[in-house]
């Protein structure tokens, strides 16, 4: 019988973030592709659009005007999914069909005023001052009695549901905790009740050791692939000192967080020589007055993407009904980003 | 203070199938689309396409040269990503990094030989034979010793993955309860073993009564949009009979099911008046030789469309690292639909 081989036969693997596990099929990159591509967004965006709504001194829908913000601006969304309004609720005891009201507040956060950036392309300075921005944001909305959860996230890209490219992200801050939060925080929880240790720092001390699945590191964070990443090349950013929350970096963390954020976006962006697609996102405490030591910052990427600029990989029937499917093995993925450059393809010098 | 009014306000909503919560936002909806739309796959097919590898006396990429089939057509995929390969594999006892060979076996479903059929444009009866077809995989799979799960679906729509127009599915038989399906089956049996009910059962009852979910109904299935539905114009067809799976439908059944399936994908189709795509499976109870009194016989619809033909729901940031969150409510939703003719939009004498 041939010996199991992780880069050519078919296994599961484990979450122990979400206690589920995931398919691999790193043989099944090698079917060819005739499905659906992305259209590539042009990209010679001029660095003030007057038709952008993000734009410094433009005019919302809303009417009201953007001030003349110089790094970071954040405004609450428009349109937001969640608002203050407390509404009366009689909640009747139904097994079947229960329902609850949420509150919450949704804001957009504008990372530059230049219309054709992307991190990757902003200077780590610039960067620093957007975790700066989500600091504050953490702290402010978490000050809220009602509010007991911030979930800070991106969505890049069009294939993202992204409406416009002007460099921004999202908070979207609420009362409850979210069912993946709720999950990792069951997780991290029942490791740190019977190891006394972070889970992540356990599990990144282990990585650290391997090096197979490391992407980049610097002195306080590390970005790898992980062994039970589902999407083709997602990472996640651990730090290497076990803290719960954004606030609790100090100076050289926040700086070498913004520097690890530039590092692999770079090599994204340098993976297919294009703007490259994902959604992002800090998972951390909760805000909700409670002690978290159980709790260990973490960043996650997910991309879309598999084969080129334009191929993506579809979670569709199998992934939706059965279970997350990956195509090629998460070693693979991890060797290919650490062997891409640091520096950004659109500043090659030739 | 104003009263909930669950059409308007933000609020949470419990899936106790899968054990986990969602946010609805009911007056999301009204924001304006500035993003990305899909392109519609024009829809002049021929009934015979010489480069098709699925129709009928076609060769595939392999040199295997397709029967000239009438109704179904059943074969290996010839990309799977599942293998009947066993392998020598010595299990490290790591919580962190756990990791197991799984086995299986992939195969694909031709539902007619037509190339430009669709299932809400086939006639009942050549549904009943996908049916059929359907249950003798079920048997024929599920006998194997290493098959404790068979996993029946379509992607249908270039949106949803699908690389081939051609009317077809899928079905991925496994050693493994699929994730999905493990946690179904733990909220089916913790409430079989509570009740001495099917909880779906159960359900259908109460839904029956309220009435304002469902959107079609036969003496066997009914179709409605789930009162936790994710996706904007999500269904489930359920069974009104308390069966685990697909062998125990007796032929009435067998030809209602083939019925509420047609209804549901025309009332989808009539829609944006397009070829609507989704990716739809039945769930149902595993091959693993041990009986299973809690599982209930279900078939999810998956459909992204949300606001026309063009224009998608993004499961995207805040989705995938907070919770699953929808525009309109399931009951806006399930009207829009119940609403819609039940004839196909295609076949309008005007
Ligand atoms: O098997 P296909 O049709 O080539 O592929 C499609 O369905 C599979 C099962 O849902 C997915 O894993 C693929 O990402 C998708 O493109
Ligand atoms: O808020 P936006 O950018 O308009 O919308 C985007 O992000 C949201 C949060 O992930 C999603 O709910 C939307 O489906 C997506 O299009």
């Amino acid at each position: 019988m041939t010996s199991f081989n992780p880069n050519e036969h078919p296994h599961r693997r484990y979450n122990p973030l979400l206690d589920e596990w995931i398919l691999v099929s790193p043989h099944r990159a090698k079917r060819p592709w005739q499905g659906q591509k992305e259209t590539l967004s042009e990209d010679n965006r001029p660095e003030h659009d007057a038709d952008c709504y993000l734009c410094a001194g433009n005019v919302r829908a809303n009417g009201v005007k953007n001030p003349d913000y110089t790094d970071c601006y954040v405004f609450e969304n428009d349109f937001s999914a969640l608002l203050t309004t407390e509404v009366n609720f009689e909640s009747k005891e139904q097994s079947l069909f229960q329902l609850k009201p949420e509150r919450g507040i949704n804001k957009v956060v504008c990372f530059s005023p230049k219309h054709n950036l992307t991190l990757p392309e902003m200077e780590v300075e610039a960067i620093e001052k957007v975790v700066q921005t989500w600091k504050e944001q953490y702290l402010e909305l978490g000050s809220h009695d009602f509010i007991n959860y911030v979930q800070i996230f991106e969505n890049k890209g069009s294939v993202m549901g992204c409406s416009n490219p002007h460099p921004h992200g999202q908070i979207w801050a609420q009362s409850s905790l979210p069912t993946q939060i709720e999950k990792t925080q069951k997780s991290l929880r029942a490791y740190y009740e019977k190891n006394k240790t972070s889970l992540l720092k356990d599990y990144l001390d282990q990585e650290l050791k391997q090096r197979d699945r490391i992407v980049l590191e610097n002195d306080h964070f590390a970005v790898l692939v992980p062994f039970w990443a589902t999407w083709p090349y997602e990472t996640i950013i651990i730090s290497k000192r076990h803290f719960g929350n954004i606030i609790a970096m100090g100076n050289e963390e926040t700086k070498s967080f913004a520097e690890i954020i530039k590092g692999i976006t770079v090599k994204y962006d340098n993976l297919f020589e294009t703007s490259f697609p994902y959604s992002s996102g800090i998972h951390q405490a909760p805000t909700d007055r409670v002690s978290h030591p159980e709790w260990h910052f973490h960043m996650h990427f997910y991309p879309p993407l598999l084969r080129s600029a334009t191929v993506k990989k579809f979670m569709v029937g199998y992934e939706m009904l059965g279970e997350a499917q990956r195509d090629i093995s998460p070693e693979q993925s991890a060797k290919i980003l650490r062997d891409l450059p640091n520096q950004h393809y659109k500043t090659k010098t030739t």
